[in-house]
């Protein structure tokens, strides 16, 4: 039998997905479960972003150029233009999802052997495009007592050697739910200006910020023209994860123009995902502040009802829909297991993702779990009691 | 400024989309192109795929499972029961078109510096997916006096090291129409067996055979369950590249798991082309009939027309919808831009794809280019119309 690779081998189980088989397992004994485990949102997408389809009334389903067609990228430009960030449509490469952004800047940035420092814990899934492009990751720690900011500059310098090429942070983040400050990217800045590292920061979660906090992009900071890029999507900010459409933004030419060449490998973005998010750029900014107001209900609720269960570490962050959490118990790979497998209160269950897969430090989050508060808050509710009653039972408690 | 990748500098530009912008100018310039450069049918996309988009009434567009939802792999596998390929619905990943099913192949089977052997002239994306793995293509000629048959078994097996992973083709082929025929996939199964490689067919013309040709797969062929690897697609099939919707197909079952891991890094393939897919699988056989016959009346013109002009070279292939043909010209590279720049018969022009791009060897491949027949056959004999006058007037004419 031919073998696999040994990126394949050695590629990490995305942890969101891992567990998967025990959920069904689990769902098929007749138990309820609350997905807390992938951040897909149940709010419902905008109807006008399937009318545009049937407006659209297409007769051939054509591929569409492999930079996005330009009336979708002006309307992208329109919408950053809202946010306070002027950025050309040329500046812009569609693509399948923010996934596929990144991959292409990973092949555009890296040869096999370079680093790319990232604090931990950190999106999983930035393991698994590493791993595929052979990119070695360096992680920079931060750490749960601070509520996941970002660490001292020093640590990154530490890290920082001749195969170094950028530096990686998601804002706000997946999955800690920290929003980082102007001052902490002022920090960054500094790093990837003296060392000329690329800045890459995935945005997705941009317009989720709480507390009357103010997100900043990196995109609108002085002097990194060459050196910041962008990920973005269309996937949380209009609950449509499943059109398929995410971005790279930088106004690096060279970099830009060399994504190109893998976009043009892989011929085209989805051209229904087009259609769909220009007509989403027009939907009224009122359906992204109910969208943000109703998570922040649900953040609330979470952390709440989190904070008061004995042993448990929740921070408090300003961002994104996830939390971070620090369980009472041996492993949370095991807790999480046990939730699926052995737990049910009134029928229903809790599923969650372990947290040491978001972490590239062997040995780091076995407590912790990430919980994406995606419910209603009737239903996180529910979930709540779920893990307050199986804190209380679980035989790995500590 | 920070530097970008070597593979980024060394990823070819795709010869489909590279003259794009001497063609916009003559667009401007008011001149119509006949576009024989890129595989984008004509034919209407099945009505009911649309209209399977509004049935489905989604009110939150959510991920789809990594692997693509079990009730789209069920019709793949009602499918490839028509086309008499026994595929059970976990032999299939559902990914973002045939590319994306090609990327997680090579991470799946080849580690940076392994090896690739490919019949060339071949499908040029190939090389920017080897490219951007750090894969080692290694092409065996084949020639165009043999109308791109398979080349012997000895010249693969005088390429095989102890890097080489797989053997990979395109049948029937993209860019030379080629049709490989059950014999000819014996000899590879042979040489995949006897020498422990990946067989890796790109089937996603299957269909698109002519003059009462019969298509084999190679996943009806016995002895290769470990060894074969099919990429499919519903983008030329049912005209609708722009669905984004691809498949891997194989039996090997630690090859698919492991290119789950790379799916499921990138959470979901598009959640509408999975539903318009499932919908074209019920699409009678007649439209798929249609097409063919179709695109034959286009093929023989195209080949009557092409082998009558003086010093052109043109096979007569029996699959997909491609012609790769040789004019008696300096450089086609420098043709193809020529006719974009300076001809024009009656205020229209060709646009076609320069044939060096589809060769890994340099300096091959020189005076060929591709032609995609996906225009009507009014069209396309007013394009060989313009073929026919530019070749007499062209300064570099040999």
């Amino acid at each position: 039998m031919p073998k696999i690779s040994n990126r394949g081998a050695n590629m990490p189980a995305s942890p969101i997905r891992k567990l998967v088989p025990f959920a069904d397992a689990a769902k098929k004994r007749g138990t309820k479960i609350y997905h807390l485990n992938i951040g897909q949102p149940d709010i419902k997408t905008p109807k006008a972003a399937f009318q545009a389809i049937t407006d659209a009334n297409l007769e051939v389903l054509s591929y569409s150029p492999s930079e996005g067609y330009e009336w979708y990228r002006d309307k992208i430009s329109e919408y950053y233009d809202r946010v306070g960030v002027k950025i050309d449509s040329s500046e812009i490469i569609v693509t399948s999802g923010a996934s596929e952004a990144i991959s292409f800047v990973m092949n555009s940035c890296f040869d096999p052997g370079d680093e790319i420092i990232v604090p931990e814990p950190f999106y999983a899934n930035y393991n698994g495009f590493s791993r595929s492009g052979n990119v070695v990751v360096k992680p920079i720690t931060a750490s749960i007592e601070d509520g996941f900011g970002l660490p001292p500059m020093e640590n990154f310098e530490m890290e920082i050697t001749p195969k170094t090429k950028a530096i990686l942070i998601c804002n706000p983040s997946n999955p800690t739910g920290y929003l980082y400050s102007k001052e902490e990217l002022e920090v960054l800045r500094n790093i990837a200006l003296k060392h000329d590292l690329y800045l890459m920061v995935d945005e997705v979660y941009r317009e989720f910020v709480y507390e009357g906090q103010e997100h900043t992009s990196v995109l609108a900071l002085d002097g990194l023209d060459e050196h910041a890029i962008v990920f973005d999507s269309v996937s949380k900010r209009y609950s449509a994860c499943g059109a398929r459409i995410g971005m790279i933004i930088s106004r690096n030419k060279a970099m830009m123009s060399t994504a190109l060449k893998f976009a043009q490998a892989r011929l085209s973005p989805p051209t229904l995902g087009q259609v769909m998010g220009a007509a989403m750029v027009d939907v009224p900014q009122s359906f992204i502040d109910a969208s943000i107001s109703e998570y922040d209900k649900r953040r609330k609720v979470c952390i709440e009802r989190l904070q008061k269960m004995d042993g448990v570490v929740c921070p408090n962050p300003r961002g994104a829909f996830y939390l971070f959490v620090k369980f009472p118990v041996d492993s949370t790979e095991d807790f999480c297991k046990w939730l699926l497998e052995e737990f049910s209160l009134n029928g229903e269950t809790v599923m969650m993702a372990p947290g040491a897969g978001f972490y590239s430090t062997e040995g780091l989050g076995l407590q912790e779990a990430r919980i994406a508060y995606v419910l209603n808050t009737d239903d996180l509710h529910k979930a709540m009691d779920c893990l307050e009653e199986a804190l209380k039972t679980y035989p790995g408690r500590k």
